[in-house]
């Protein structure tokens, strides 16, 4: 199999389930138990929750562990919402990731106003438009994704909370796709919350964490024993909380040691190699900041559906943009954001890499799509004649 | 170690770390991806929901993963103060889970009317005083939980559904302690909502699940891609929920074979035991049905605190009631309403079985206790005199 998917999920890096292994083992106290077993997996808990802290340059304190980014999403937009005086505005942008744009849809039924930004052909917001929204009227929170799904595409955060917090406006961002692969450094880029998902950098699903600034308000969300500060009770996952620190430390190692470049350049000899074979290929977002990790590509003639059963045949897994929709499939909301239509986005695929790929997977993939992408022309021909 | 807290949390069943393992290692892709791998990862989450659902006797699509108990506690009652006419009473009890307790108390803030039942001597409400507090005005829930955390006195949840459901009120049951020691068939007891958590028989923390009945109203609590039927997006925790399924699986098949008759006789061996060294011992709940895996006792002249440390000391693991509270001691509010005062709470100590504990972990605790009160005499004694 050659993964080319790192954006939905990542692969579980071993020496994360190494860590993990014996706290569903022997270690199998509950945190909260006074005696010396449970005292160990407290210490580990915290642990982890220092890990995490350590990847943003936050305090362990300021990290509230979640079930997952959607969960980090949701806390913050709902505690907002209970932030008086009511019915305020919520500054977003049309390409956000759904755990956003759906939190936000009850915020607009229940009289809250929410002004969507538009993004540009590379699915940049408008810094100006950002201006002129925050001096419209109160706003309650400005949440943007620091990195994009589905083409990678970078939002300039530090830009955005310099213009919010000249206005005393609080900033959210979505961070899932951007954490462990930039620098990410929350007292030079002081965001108020910041989300983030173990399973996009190494860890299992069902682990993620909210930052939540000191000074920033922050409402419970699940009532309880008292945990996470009394923010998230429930006892913890604790397995998944000490894979997650294990996790965090691991990419931050890696950021130090060039990790993103290696990738990048296996990105980019993907992108080379897909342009030679595709001249007509159209990389989106190629003309602003992106991911090092993230490849959206139109292939113009080609259908990706098509395309991407060939590939699976092959064993070369990618995708035709989010794979964080439960199975519908519907245009990427992402792309007609940008100003493509939908028949661009259903010529649209997109891998996306990680420490784990090899260039030459990245060979093989592409000698596998040519093989699909002919194979797809001699049947769309078949058809038409 | 003798791991006598089994109600904090359970050891995890190898066999449970054998079925989640898999998931941690080669099946990591997102169960929302098309290709052969992510449907692979797909279909494990569609078994682990029917494994749980046989547990219940229970339809798979009313079965929805959540993160803890807590969560799914939280979902029902938000879900339920959603539902029109707004301010209507919830009917509850004094001897519910914190999970429970602190999320009605928004309820009551937010200009509901929360209906708190006593309990007697034993922990049990009183059903003639929940028909009069049904017969009191229009009613959104009743909350009432299967098994206590603290004494595992059962509620009579089947008399509970009857009255309530005669009055046409939906009833919610916190089964978190009984779920998997108990035959519970969702048909026969036709409970609306029941919440379910994996960390109590033997799967990993961070992982449970609510059932939720077809004709139950439920609002979605977490929002974006549409996971877990809309109710609870964000990707799925495949390993851990592959982990509930099968320790669902297990409970079941382990009821089947009369596993709660063994763990009884040894809770029974603990109870002779200990009224053998401690003629005055008071065994809290024991004239009323209760878990068979669960001895919360009163120990007079002896304080637990002191007694848990000399426990540890010689690796018993036990505890002075809830562990589901993190750090905060404070006098048990479940034996409080059964009409104990502080003094007697803090001479109170819970030793909870499992399938994992054997004859001889129970003679040798039993040592170990009175040698702990032994030295607890003699000190207190030396304190006094």
């Amino acid at each position: 199999m050659i993964y080319l998917d790192s954006n939905a999920t990542t692969r579980i890096d071993p020496e994360v389930v190494d860590a993990m292994l014996p706290f569903l083992t022997e270690h199998y106290a509950n945190p909260s138990s006074g005696y010396k077993a449970g005292r160990l997996v407290k210490r580990a808990v915290t642990g982890a929750r220092q890990q995490v802290a350590n990847l943003l340059n936050a305090e362990p304190d300021e990290i509230i562990f979640t079930g997952c980014g959607t969960e980090s999403n949701n806390a913050v937009i709902q505690s907002l919402w209970h932030t008086p005086p009511a019915g305020r505005q919520v500054i977003s942008a049309r390409s956000e990731h759904s755990a956003v744009i759906e939190p936000l849809k009850p915020w607009q039924q229940d009289g809250g106003r929410v002004t969507w930004l538009d993004v540009d052909r590379h699915g940049r917001i408008d810094l100006a438009q950002l201006e002129s929204a925050l001096d419209d009227g109160p706003t309650a929170l400005v949440t943007l994704m620091w990195a994009n799904n589905e083409t990678g595409v970078l939002q300039s955060i530090p830009d955005i909370v310099r213009l919010a917090h000249d206005r005393g406006v609080p900033v959210h961002t979505d961070a899932v796709q951007a954490c462990g692969k930039l620098p990410i450094d929350v007292r030079q880029c002081p965001v108020d919350y910041l989300s983030l998902s173990g399973h996009k950098f190494h860890a299992p699903k069902g682990v993620g964490a909210l930052f939540a600034s000191r000074r920033a308000r922050l409402r419970p969300w699940l009532l309880g024993g008292g945990q996470e500060g009394g923010h998230r009770s429930g006892t913890e996952n604790v397995a998944g909380v000490v894979a997650l620190g294990r996790a965090a430390e691991l990419m931050a190692s890696h950021l130090r040691q060039g990790d993103m470049a290696r990738i990048e350049a296996l990105r980019d000899r993907f992108e080379t190699g897909l342009t030679r074979t595709f001249p007509n290929a159209e990389i989106h977002a190629a003309g602003a900041p992106r991911l090092p990790t993230t490849c959206s590509v139109q292939l113009p003639g080609l259908d990706a559906a098509g395309l991407l059963i060939l590939l699976d045949q092959r064993g070369v897994c990618a995708s035709a943009g989010s794979a964080c929709h439960s199975a519908a499939v519907h245009p990427s909301h992402v792309l007609e954001a940008m100003g493509y239509d939908a028949e661009h986005a259903a010529r649209t695929l997109r891998f996306s890499f990680s420490r784990f790929n090899t260039a030459p997977e990245i060979d093989q993939a592409l000698d596998h799509l040519a093989a699909a992408a002919t194979i797809m022309r001699r049947e769309q021909s078949r058809l038409t004649s």
